[in-house]
């Protein structure tokens, strides 16, 4: 198993357990369960693979991708009342989440030979879309666009960081494994530390009211 | 005409109803009401086939699908005051577009030689995903969500009766009419006589407070 | 620089505006910011550019848009503070946006020679979706489906006069600015001076209650 193919699985797998979190807050069935789980680990990986143009989106080529969502599903129906707090379990699966997912879309449009602007977008595509169709079809508010929090942001650097080790002439797991890494520890600076980006505040105009 | 083309119009025109109620609660205009039935109608079959990555998606292939939704919104948009319950008839109507939409979904992805869980998701996706987005685009509880309701079990259901049926050796004809049998049948046991699932609850957990 | 390159231009940079100025209301960062406007402006196109199966999407093919939608996004981080109302100026951005979107999705489908009923859904889809995800993913009540004004409906008619122009043998450049004006008079008609179409209003039933 590549590299490329182990940070997929990953990806899915972590991204179906928040999704299958989302779906316990929801108290839907198991069959919700495994609904919200696919959406969510699969969403992402798969608007990626349809702007590309792939000849085969990632989880019609390997099926198996359906199985291993499936499963962290079920295992999260069945033992989810355990977790202490379910907010924040979930907040930081998505964040481990996001530390694969980037890395392997960053992979994908690296392999195609696209342009390092698509290879960026690519890799925020697939850290941030899923979790983002997660949020909006359960009516959450959407955790990519927490006011402050470095989500967007951290993806963006994570794939910048590796079009940066690629283009220095690295070789392209070490591109991704230092991806994941600035991934994580930004988001896990913001989850833990409060790390943030100014926000926008509508400041007093020159004239006229404040709107 | 063959009967997947058949399954085809009827899912777009029985979806597009759904969408022109939906629309009626939304007190839209009558282009909204074309807008939103069109979305409902086409919206699975077109992520099927964009996940398919068929050479063309069905509708642009035979635009007369545009005129079919078309005409069951303006329909609607002049008659829907003479119903006596509009959710009732949503409901009713979008169980009706669920059970012939999972097995246009299983047809075409049988048609193209696709592995057994695909042609499973893709009967899920094409029954499932127009409801989906009319429902977060008209800010509507999704159906596909609620609580407990066989719905996405009930498409899950029919594709793999569809599945079980084909692997046995029965004409694909035969395997759709038994998707559609069973889908049908679970979901209006669900909404006439409540057939439910469990849903998750929030156990008390071992040590700590409840989440 | 074509007349069609120059429509995909000007329509990513306007809607990106309106993106970012959502981004304004709902406080984001400044990569929310970024985020938001190329959803915005993207969201569209992309959504053409799949259904209709183009080789390339129009910004994978041309990662300048990108630049473009990031550099509106920065713009407006810095200056929406000047505006007098930043709601009125989302209205009228966003209605111009509609007026250079609708055209440059009609062009698109025209130059790949589709039928003229795809032709005229693929102006409504380049002009509408954008806006539609960008309110759909922020938590606004969607542009597109405020009760009786003309939004769907300028796109709407604005296809449908190229289509026609175009049927009468009028050059596709004209074709395409008797789209930009028709949209833009009655998106501003209806912003303006209210023109709007009747709702769907319940009228009481012959028998049974009102619902």
């Amino acid at each position: 198993m590549t590299l490329l193919s182990a940070l997929d699985y990953a990806s899915v797998a972590v991204f179906a357990l928040t999704g299958a979190l989302v779906a316990s807050r929801a108290q839907l069935d198991i069959v919700g369960f495994i609904f919200v789980a696919c959406l969510t680990a699969l969403g992402g990986g798969t608007l990626r693979d349809a702007i590309l143009n792939r000849d085969m989106v990632f989880w019609v080529a390997d099926p198996v991708m359906l199985a291993v969502a499936g499963s962290a599903a079920v295992t999260v129906f069945f033992s989810a009342h355990l977790l202490e707090s379910r907010y924040r379990a979930l907040l930081w699966l998505d964040a481990c989440a996001l530390a694969v997912a980037v890395p392997a879309g960053v992979g994908v449009a690296m392999g195609m030979g696209s342009a390092w602007p698509i290879v960026i977008v690519m890799g925020m595509i697939t850290g941030c879309m899923g979790g983002l169709m997660r949020d909006v079809v359960c009516n959450e508010v959407p955790l990519v666009l927490k006011q402050g929090e470095l989500y967007v942001t951290a993806a963006f650097a994570g794939a910048v960081a590796a079009v940066v080790a690629a283009t220095f002439g690295l070789e392209t797991g070490i591109a991704l494994l230092i991806c994941a890494a600035v991934t994580v520890t930004l988001r896990a600076g913001s989850l833990a530390l409060g790390w943030r980006l100014p926000v926008y505040r509508a400041r007093p105009p020159r004239n006229g009211p404040r709107n």
